[in-house]
């Protein structure tokens, strides 16, 4: 059909609408059209709780008087087939009389994959699967990442100088990047589920670790790795009014448990997960926070967290802004070890690059093996 | 006028084939059309001592069996006035009997510096300066350099991991970046006068300094920065029949004047230029290549040299090729010293980004005072 490329396009606009939305939902956009391509009804998926993108744009051709019978509904995921919060998209489009759907991707989700096509299929509806499918992917890379390997995708945010300094000799590194940097940075902690950094950040600069640069209709969680507990109960990270989790390992003494109370009466959920070595279990707090439907991880974070999230390969994605400056020694981005051959570097590739202000905003991706 | 534009445009791009050809003299290209528009004869200023743009364009006319006469020149400087290798080009469009000239800027060099203009609009040719300034400027950045400061245009070139690494603790830097970066570079190489090292990178890596991996009309001249004139004679970088220079500071022991004459018996130029602390004065040296007829200088250098030259501000330009790959602790791309403030550190500004293969090719330059 010539008219499928221009539709999905529109639908998979709908989806990028729900970008700071529809955690831990993924981003889904609808457009149901006519066989002439007359749009009669879009959506995309509302807040957690809320209406999906089909019954969103289902809802928008009722109101506008459109009759979808044997119309196309244009999807850029499989509409689901299971109850949740809301009843199953698949049904409600039977129900509507829709003819056809074409969605870009199965649903990775086990109590969705390919039940919805079925039934579809099964009421007679024809189905095409595969339009818009990498960029549908794109969109809902956390929520791919988070149904097929049990973790977040994780994307770890620096701020550098063009030489690689994170911050000088004398600790100072705010600010390196400018304000534009900044304000794009939050727009990538406003789609994430989750904002982590370390205790050694959380000392040192006491961030909010929340959206303040950018609308949001949602904040992401904040997370802390505190070994120890030392997060000061007075901390910034406890003033947004939303979830934070501080991942723990011990030891187990009084202090401790004191120290759990009080951050526990300001709202933080404490979850002890002992490693080697007296850290937290990383691996273990990542899969803890998938199962808390957390899809996109963001780290701001100092060069210890960075340098063990990296040694242990569990970054995804580095988010680097590099300011157009030279600043000579300090620190580096992680704390990694020396190697012995230049084969050894974590290899990654480059995604995307932009300017953004005066500095220039790096996407690059480890090569980790394929996993979806 | 509606034609201006793209015959302007043709003509720099004509100044572009003389990329690795013109230096010393500058990349000019010259169009010559009728009043509606019709190319007459074209041309681009050919290796040092053979004809220039204009002439080249007239040539190219009268081969074709055009009748200029009444035509306009678009050219991307302004015509030469001074008998130099060849005959002033001004005259040559005037005897040619064009009714008008548009050039794209004055020429910086002393010896023209509107004498060209004065002159055609003596002999009753109209004169019309500016369209396709910025573009011609930019394709001579070394010209004008040389001319308004006395200095090369420098540019440093650096390959780098994406944390900021150009060799692990254990020296190993071949290859940081890809084949396609290397011959990315070699072409950066080739549109520059000379390629600078200095002698530390010399005896670790005997490097060539030539240009072999593109096409070359010509070799750049070869400079090693080498106080006490540590060269081995049987070094690389003089294999190719090339200029190679050595700048040199001392101390005048007898073992200096042998070492001396076993690299001038190698054809070598030994230059001796004594700064501060035994070192060679940079400043010094880069004025005397200027003087040599150096526009654009391509420093492929170490740690120290680097370092050495951005402490003294004798950078214009970092052409930095970023591989997708962390190295973690090793050498950064220059020795600076350790700042109190982020205020302190070097400024730049981004020009282009590029993929280069796997590989980001990221041209940046030091916000220096305007000179030109």
């Amino acid at each position: 059909m010539t008219t499928t490329a221009p539709l999905m396009n529109q639908a998979l606009g709908l989806a990028a609408q729900a970008l700071y939305l529809s955690s831990p939902n993924p981003r889904v956009g609808c457009v149901i059209a006519a066989s002439d391509g007359t749009i009669l009804g879009q959506g995309f998926t509302q807040q957690a709780g809320g209406p999906h993108a089909e019954v969103m744009a289902l809802r928008d051709a009722q109101a506008a008087g459109a009759d979808v019978r044997g119309a196309t509904a244009y999807v850029t995921l499989e509409p689901c087939a299971h109850q949740g919060r809301t009843g199953p998209c698949c049904d409600a489009l039977i129900a509507a009389g829709v003819a056809k759907v074409v969605a870009s991707l199965e649903d990775p989700n086990p109590l969705v994959a390919g039940q919805g096509f079925a039934r579809l299929r099964a009421a007679g509806v024809a189905v095409e699967v595969g339009p818009g499918a990498a960029e549908s992917r794109e969109l809902n890379i956390g929520f791919f990442s988070r149904m097929a390997r049990g973790l977040p995708w994780v994307r770890v945010k620096v701020a550098a100088s063009l030489d690689g300094t994170t911050a000088l000799t004398n600790g100072a590194s705010q600010w390196i990047t400018s304000a534009e940097a900044r304000a794009d940075g939050h727009s990538w902690r406003a789609r994430a589920c989750a904002v982590m950094t370390g205790i050694g950040t959380v000392l040192a600069d006491n961030p909010r670790l929340d959206v303040r640069e950018v609308p949001t209709p949602r904040q992401p969680k904040s997370v802390v790795l505190d070994s120890r507990l030392e997060t000061p109960p007075d901390a910034h990270l406890f003033a947004a009014d939303r979830t934070c989790l501080i991942y723990a390992a011990g030891p187990l003494d009084p202090g401790f448990s004191t120290r759990k109370a009080a951050l526990e009466a300001r709202g933080a959920t404490a979850v002890l997960l002992p490693g080697s070595a007296g850290q937290v279990d990383l691996h273990g707090a990542l899969h803890d926070l998938a199962q808390r439907g957390v899809n996109e991880l963001h780290v701001e974070a100092g060069y210890r967290l960075n340098g063990a999230l990296l040694r242990q390969g569990l970054v995804d994605e580095l988010l680097l802004y590099l300011a157009p400056r030279m600043l000579g020694p300090g620190r580096g981005m992680a704390d990694l070890a020396p190697l012995e051959s230049l084969a050894d570097g974590l290899a990654l590739e480059f995604h995307s690059t932009q300017m953004i202000g005066p500095d220039l905003r790096v996407l690059a991706r480890f090569q980790h093996p394929p996993w979806f």
